[in-house]
């Protein structure tokens, strides 16, 4: 466990940031009482909530900091879209508009600025989510690193649609939409100019069309979706678990995995489970309709790769792991920082 | 006028982000073509954006990157809820709820990260508008500035209430809630280490129930509403004279001035006109409501020092003052950066 925090004396620790236990923390002891609502208890990673002319939004929000600003498969204009288009997605909403403001670097090169705005138009417009509103700041050279964007994304949930990540039971199958680590890999290869960056590029995409198909096809039967971004895979398992109190039991052998991210991992000292994805879903359903939505999803261009890789067990909250070899192991929290401003 | 953008060989300056006309320039090249749509084009503070369930929302976004961090009357916390609620508020919509993002500097002591926390959950409590979600990102060391908050508010229209920047027609009366230059004077002369903090501090309030009162007592003469922040009074008249295609004509003498901010204008060689307002709206009315709307907002305790300051023309778009001597004057758009990071 990380250390209590010290109201003191401490500072901000780049683990504060991680998507780890020491964010977690950082939130439950500061950010969740201070802000404090029903909304935000829901604790997924967006609010949903009524309208008082009827019908249900979706409100979910990210600030981008990744570096650097442009990796293979993307940048940090068309990663802002497609992760707030992503996160309303996964309470089963149809995304509507975004909301973007831009700080930005003294210095940046106008060039720079103009090739992430416009990707970021693209991104927008092949999504058909419309950027409606926004705002642009300049802070001094050396007080921010090129730009950095927040996002908001606005969507309305469908009647009838209800997930939450602390609906899983006991029983249920887990379901994961393609292979991990494609989107942190390919941002640590090219920061550290390990040169793959042909083989492997970022997964970025935007999956609301996806989440779509899966609600339409199983109304009933889907608990939950989440994309597991910052923390990997491990980490959004373990914020799930966590949330609807059960233990999940992953098949190491079914996720989904490239062998050149495997390798890069091996070589970079990394685990694919805690490395950020930018284009994948897990989702959590009944086990009556799990073969079901398998079929949706690899129908889906972005869901070929799907898998059933694991299931919802009685017990505390944790995930364990039956490995290649036919062992179990606990996979834990992301602890620390395992790749900094990754998204 | 400002040089026109080299995007072969430009660079970012801070003007870019002064609320002036090079901002202006650096939106209409590149960020409203890049993500063009209706809603944007409205060219508001907020986007109104009609829902697929009925009624209309406001959607408005903002990055905060104000130095220092707590500052005379507030700090970089409580002004992101009041900065977002305003903007909402100024279609005549009733603010519903925030998303916030945190960038947050590695090394930033956890005991101001908690105080500006605690500030902004009560300021979000205080207004009756709540966060709903977030995201916080940790940056290294000398890549950000303590912390940069970007918040995102929505709120829902009222039906019947169609508050525009195009709608000022020649004859409206131009009102504004009260003394300007409180903000952006309180941060400077705290940053400069002046010693006004204790005349002078900040203005920044949450206008949302003094918003709801003017349109409800003028809910057909009301044409806009808008609050003068960065760039001032002088910056916003401008924008919302271009927007209208209209004249404004203001009185010097009805503008109200703390004599102590005036004072510290003239210390630090700065027009009141274009320094940044937190507190504060222009509203524009037609002739025959304007007593009235007076009347109302001197009732509220954020308008009891209101006054109309102008009126609207015939001729091209631009700002012209009618001095204190009885001379007149034109008022420019703001050129450069008169007062950077103010907000």
């Amino acid at each position: 466990m990380p250390p209590l925090l010290d109201w003191d004396h401490g500072r901000v620790e780049m683990s504060h940031g991680g998507g780890g236990r020491a964010m977690a923390r950082l939130l439950a002891a500061l950010f969740l009482p201070a802000f404090d609502n029903p909304a935000l208890r829901q604790g997924n990673d967006q609010a949903q909530l009524p309208l008082p002319t009827g019908g249900r939004l979706a409100l979910s929000c990210d600030a981008h900091v990744v570096t650097p600003l442009i990796f293979p498969g993307g940048d940090i204009g068309s990663l802002a879209i497609h992760g707030s288009i992503n996160d309303v997605a996964m309470a089963g909403a149809d995304p509507l508009w975004i909301a973007a403001s831009f700080i930005l670097e003294e210095g940046l090169p106008l060039s720079i600025l103009r090739r992430i705005v416009l990707s970021m138009g693209q991104a927008a417009k092949a999504a058909g989510v419309p950027v409606v509103t926004g705002d642009t700041k300049v802070v001094e050279r050396g007080k921010a690193d090129g730009m950095f964007i927040s996002t908001t994304a606005v969507g309305v949930v469908p009647e009838g649609v209800h997930l939450s990540g602390d609906g899983m039971r006991p029983g249920d199958r887990l379901l994961l939409s393609g292979s991990i680590g494609d989107h942190g890999v390919a941002v640590l290869s090219c920061r550290e100019g390990l040169g793959f960056e042909t083989a492997i590029v970022s997964d970025s995409a935007p999956l609301h069309t996806l989440t779509a198909a899966m609600v339409r096809a199983v109304p009933q039967g889907l608990r939950c979706l989440r994309d597991p971004t910052r923390g990997g895979l491990a980490s959004t398992l373990h914020e799930l678990a966590a949330q609807s109190g059960v233990a999940l039991r992953l098949r190491e052998e079914a996720i989904p995995l490239r062998p050149e991210v495997s390798g890069a991992c091996e070589l970079l000292g990394l685990d694919p489970l805690y490395i950020a994805n930018e284009g994948k879903l897990i989702a959590c359903c009944a086990p009556e309709h799990a073969e079901e939505l398998l079929a949706v999803m690899r129908r889906h261009p972005l869901g070929r790769q799907a898998a059933i890789i694991g299931e919802v067990l009685k017990g505390a909250p944790g995930v364990r792991m039956v490995t290649r070899t036919g062992g179990e192991r606990l996979v834990d929290w992301l602890t620390g920082e395992q790749t900094p401003r990754i998204c």
